[in-house]
C-alpha cells in the first residue's frame, strides 16, 4: 500500500505568535519522517482562550483557515486548543482531516488504561472539557479533572512550581484511580516527559497526542478511505448558499 | 415587591430581516403587559442556521450585540435560534439575562409531562440538539427527535403539507410515549395552536418559551437576585484584556 | 394578550398551622401584583415531613384539596413541601397547574448555572431528594446534596447557627464543582438572600421557587393552552370510578 | 442453622376481596412447605390501582396493615401490586421484610439473563414502572416495555385474547432484545406457565416472586441477620412523634 | 409444591486446597436443612485469582467442572470468587443453575437498602468488580469501593487488623451515603457477623449470599420452571461442535 | 526522533489455519512499509468463537502466545476476534502493546463520526460486545447493532448474499442515525470497501483497524514513553508468583 508524505497545518488559534516557534520544533520533534508541518497562529484575537467567549470569537477564523488549508492541499488541520474550538464545524466546511487535542488524547489514553484524569490550570476550563469529554462518550473513563490554579501564560514562569504542582494533582489523581493522566492544555507541552517518569503512569502531551492521531487519521484515509463522515453531524453546507450569501468562509 | 416593566431584547440571528417582522408581531401578542421588546437581526451572515459553521459564523456578532444591549439597558437578550447558538458564551459576557429557544422548551415541557420529543426540519439538526439537550441535562426526559424532512425556507412555503407532516410526527412521538411535544425550529412559529388541539398534547412553541423564560428570569432576579451565577461556567472575561487585546465584544 | 389575575393556593402540607402565618407573608412579598395567594395546612397529620411514610401519610389529604382548590377557581396549587410529596398524583386529578418546590427550583437553577448543589437538613432527607433529582432527569446537573445535621425544627432555633452551617455548606459545594445553590426545605425560607450575598452564587429559596413556577406556568396555560398534559403519566382516572367507589378524592 | 416457619402477609391493597381466594390458593401453590400465607384485602378503596393517585390513597391503610402484622409476629409483608405501592415507606415503618411485586421480578430476572422485558396492560403503567425500574437500578437491564391494551378487569375475562396478546408482545420483546419476561401486574396470576413453554424463555409471575423474595429475605435475616438497613433511606420515625401526633400508624 | 433436596457444588476456583474444609463448614452452617453441598478446588492454578489473568487461566477448568457436575445430577454450582469468573460462560454450558458472589451480593443488597459499598482487599481488584456491577446494572446503587490494602492471603493472618480495617473502611462508606456493606471476597468468610454488629449496617458475606441464591434460583426452577434463559447471552453452543472440535468442556 | 520497524504479531485465536493466509495477505495490503506482520493460529480449539465459552476455553493459549512474543522481540500483539478476547488480561500479563478489533474500531470510528452501528452475524454475539462497548465507554456514541443472521462461515459462502444483507444493514443503520459503520467480526474482511461506496459513509474494517491502532501504539511508545499503564486495571502479576505455582503463562 503506497503512501506519500502527509501534510499538517497546526492552528495556534490565538492571536499571538509567541507560542510559534516552540510549537512548531515540539511537533517536528514527533512527527513521522513523511510528515511536514506548518504552524501559525491568528493574526488577532484573544491571546488565550481561557474563556468560552474568545474560543467563540475566533472559531470563524479557523474555519477560513481550515478551507484555505484545503485548497493548499493539506492532508489535516489541527485546532491546537485542548477545548478543541471549533473542531466539529471545522469537519464540516472540508473533506480534510482535522484532529484537536483533548479528542485525540483522550481517544489515546482510553487504550492505555481504564480510567484517566485530566489536569488543567484554572477551575473555569472544566465544564466546557467535561462538556467535551462527554459529548465524545467517554465521561465514564473519567477519573477526575485537577486543576492546579494557575492561568495559561503561567506554565512557563516558573516551571518549577508548575512541575510541583502538576506532580501532586497527578499524585491525587492515581490515589482517586486514575490510570492515565491527559495534561488539559496545549501549553503544558514539555512538562509530560519528567512526569510521567515521576509518577509512574502514562502523561498524555494533547499536542502530540493531536498530531499522532492527525497522521493516523490521514493514513486510514489514504489507504481505507475512512474520513468524516458526510452524513448528518458534519453534513457539509452547499458551496452555492456560502457563495451566495458571501459567507467569510 | 416593586419591579419595573422588562426590556427585552430578541436577536434572529441570521442575515436577512425577512422574519423580523412577523416575529416581533408575534413577540408582542405573548409578552406580558409590561414587558417591551425589540427585534433584530444580522447585518450579514447566513439566512439560515441549519449547518453548524454557520452558527459559529454569527455567534461573534451575536455576542457584541449582547454586550451593546446591556448597554442600552435591556434586561434580558433572547438568542432567537433552537441551536441556542452562543447561549453560554452570551451568558460570560454580560449580566443580563440570557435565554434561547431549546433550553426555556425544555425547561417548561419539563413541568407539563415526564417524556417529549422534539419536532425538528432536517436530520441534520439532530446531532447538535441531542447536544444540547444532553448537556442541559434532560436526555432521559427525552423520547424522541422526530424530523419532518423540510428546511427553514420550506414551512412556510406550503403550510398544509407542513402541518400534514407535523400531525404525523406529532403522532408518532406519541405513540412512542411522548406526553409533550417541542418544535424544534423558531421559524415553526404560529404552528403549535392548531397542532395541540388535533393531537390533545401541550405543544411548545420555542418563540414563546424563550420569551416566557426571559421574563420569569428577569422577574426573579429583579425580586430575588437570583441571576447566572459568575462562577465556572459563566466567569466573565476580565473587561482589562477585551480592551488591551481589541477584542470585538 | 389579556390575562387577569392569578389565584394559587399554597398547601403547607403539615398538621400545624405553626408557619402559616410566616408563609403567607413571604409568598405575598414575592408574588406578582396580579396574583392572589391562599395559604393553609392539614387539619391533623405529621408536623413535619422529614419521614417518607410522613409523606405518604399526608398525600391523600393533599389531593382532596387539590380537587377542592380546583372547584372554588383556583389556578394552581403549591404542594409546600420539598419532597414534592404527591406532585404527580395531584397533577394526574385536576386540571389546574401543580407545582412543588425541588422542581421549580432545579428547573430555574438550571438556566442560572451548569451545576448546582442542594444543601438539606439531614442525611436522611437525601435518598428521596435525590430519587426526584433523577425523576426530574436532572441528576447530570447536580454537583453534591450537602446535609447541615439540622432537623426542620431547628432551623429557626438559633439562626446564626443555622446560618453559619449553611455558609460552610455553601462554600463545601461551590468547591466542588457548584455553581448555583439550592436550599432543600421550605423552612429555610428567609436565608438564601442573606446566604448569597455572602457566597457570592445564586441561592434558590424553594418557596419563593415553586410561587413563580405556579405563576409562569397559568401564564403560559392562559396564554399558549400549555397545561400537563393528560397522556400517560399525568392521564386522569375517570369521575365514574372515583365516584361509584367512594374515593375521597 | 435452625429456623422455624415463616409468616407471610399477602396484601391486596385494593378495595375488594374479589381476588383474595385465589389469591390465597395461588400462593399457597407455589410457598416453602413451613411458610403461612394469610392474604388480606382494604376494607375500602379503589378496586385496581391503575391511577397513580389510587395508589397514593391506599398507602396510609397499607403502612397501618404492615404495623399491625409486626405486632401479630408476622416475618414479612408482601405489598401485592406491581407498581410497589409503599414498599420504602413500609421498610421505614417496621422491622418486618417486605417485599412487593416488581423489585423482586426483576431481581430474579437479573440473575436468568441478561435484558429483560416487561409486559403490562395499558401504556399509561409506564411511567411509574419505569421510575421503579430506576430506581431499582435496572434500567439497563430493561430492553422494553410492551402493553397489551387491556386493564385489570379485562384479563380474566377473555383468557383466550389476553394470552394472544401476550404471546405476540412476547414475541416482539424477544426479537427486541429481551431473554427474559416479567408479567408486570399481579393479576396476571396464572398466565406465566404456558406463556413461557409457547415462547422459550423464562416468563416470571410477579407474585410468586415476591412470594419467594420474601422467604430468601425472611431466611438470611433469621441465619445472618440480614435485614433493611435502617439508616438513611429506611431510617424510622421516632415512635414517640408518631404517638404524640397521633398518626394513625 | 414438592420439591426434593437440592445438590450444590460449589468450586473454589484456585490451585489449592487450603481453603477447602473451612468454606465446606461454612457453607455447612448456612445451607437450607434440605440441602447438600460439596466443596472442591482446582487440581491446579493460581493460588489466588488478585489478578485477571489469573481469572482467566482458570475459567476453561471451571467450565469443564461445572458441565461434570451436571452430569452428576448437581442442581446448582457456585463459582466461589468475587470476581465471578466465567459466570456468563458457563449458564452458556450448562442447564444447571449457576451463582457468584458478587451477582448475589449485589442483587441480596438491593432488596436490603438504596446503596451499598463493596469494601474490597486491594485497589487493584476494583477495575474488574466495578465493570461487573456495571454489568450487573447496579452501578447507580453503588456508593463506593473502599480497599483496606490487604491481599487474599493477608486476612487471616492478623485477623484483629483485617478487622480493625474492615470497621475503618465500613465507617468511611456509611458517611459517604452507603446502608448495606457487602464483604468484596469469599475469603472474608467469618468476619461479616462481627462487624454489622459494630457498624450497624446489615454486612453481606458473599459466600451466603451466593448460597442463599443459588437455593432460590433452584427452588423457583423447580416450582416454576424458571432458569437462566437460553436465547441470546445464553444461548449454548451446539453440543455437536463441542465434539466435533474435541472440545474440552 | 528516530524510531524502527514495528514487528507485529496477528494471533487469529482460533483452532484452524484456515484463515491466516488470507489474513496474512491483508494485513500486508495495509501495514505500514516499516511493518513486518506474522500471523498464527492456535494448534487446537474451536474454529470459531461465537459462543462466550469458546472465547474462555482459548484465552489461556493466547496469553501463553502473548508473553511467548514478548521474549521474541514483538512490539505488539493483534487478538484477532471481534470479542475482543483476553485483551485486558493480555495487557496484564506483557509489556508490549496489545490492541483488537473492537477497542480499535471504536476509538477510530469516534473521530469520523458523532454515531456509530456495528453490524454483526448473529443476534447471540450483541450482548458480548455491547458488554465491550459499554466498557470500552462509547455505548452513547452506539446508535445499533445489526445481525445480518449469518454465521462466521457463511460470510464468503455466497458473498452476494452476504453483501445484499450488508447493504441492508448498513441503510437501515443510517437511517437510525448512524453516521459510521463498523464490521463487527473480522471474517468480514475484504466487504468493507465496496460497502463504503455503495451507502456513502465510512466503514471500518475491524482488521484493518486493530493494526492501524497497534502500529500508532507501538508508535506512541516508542517516542513518547506512553504504554498500557501498569497501575489498577493492568498492575501485572508478580514474577515469582508466575514461576512458584507453574502457571502456564
Amino acid at each position: 500500500m503506497r503512501m506519500m508524505g502527509i501534510r499538517i497545518l497546526f492552528i495556534d488559534p490565538i492571536g499571538t505568535t509567541v507560542f510559534d516557534k516552540d510549537m512548531r520544533n515540539y511537533l517536528n520533534e514527533y512527527k513521522r519522517k513523511d510528515t511536514e508541518i506548518r504552524t501559525m497562529s491568528l493574526p488577532k484575537g484573544p491571546k488565550h482562550l481561557e474563556y468560552y467567549s474568545y474560543c467563540a470569537l475566533v472559531i470563524p477564523e479557523v474555519l477560513r483557515i481550515v478551507r484555505k488549508a484545503e485548497k493548499e492541499n493539506f492532508d489535516a488541520v489541527i485546532i491546537g486548543c485542548f477545548y478543541d474550538p471549533g473542531l466539529h464545524e471545522a469537519r464540516e466546511v472540508t473533506n480534510m482531516i482535522v484532529t484537536a487535542p483533548c479528542e485525540s488524547s483522550v481517544l489515546i489514553a482510553s487504550a492505555l488504561g481504564h480510567k484517566f484524569s485530566i489536569i488543567v490550570g484554572r477551575k473555569k476550563w472544566i465544564p466546557l472539557m467535561m462538556r467535551n469529554v462527554i459529548n465524545y462518550g467517554l465521561k465514564d473513563r473519567l477519573t477526575s479533572f485537577k486543576a492546579i490554579g494557575l492561568g495559561v501564560y503561567d506554565f512557563h514562569k516558573d516551571e518549577e512550581e508548575t512541575k510541583r504542582r502538576l506532580i501532586n494533582a497527578a499524585r491525587e489523581a492515581i490515589a482517586e484511580g486514575a490510570e492515565v493522566l491527559i495534561l488539559g492544555c496545549t501549553i503544558f507541552f514539555g512538562f509530560y516527559k519528567e512526569l510521567q517518569k515521576i509518577v509512574g503512569v502514562p502523561v498524555i502531551d494533547p499536542v502530540i497526542a493531536s498530531l499522532k492521531y492527525a497522521e493516523l487519521l490521514v493514513e486510514v484515509k489514504k489507504i481505507s478511505g475512512w474520513s468524516h463522515s458526510k452524513v448528518y453531524e458534519y453534513e457539509p453546507p452547499p458551496e452555492s448558499e456560502i457563495k451566495a450569501w458571501k459567507l467569510e468562509l
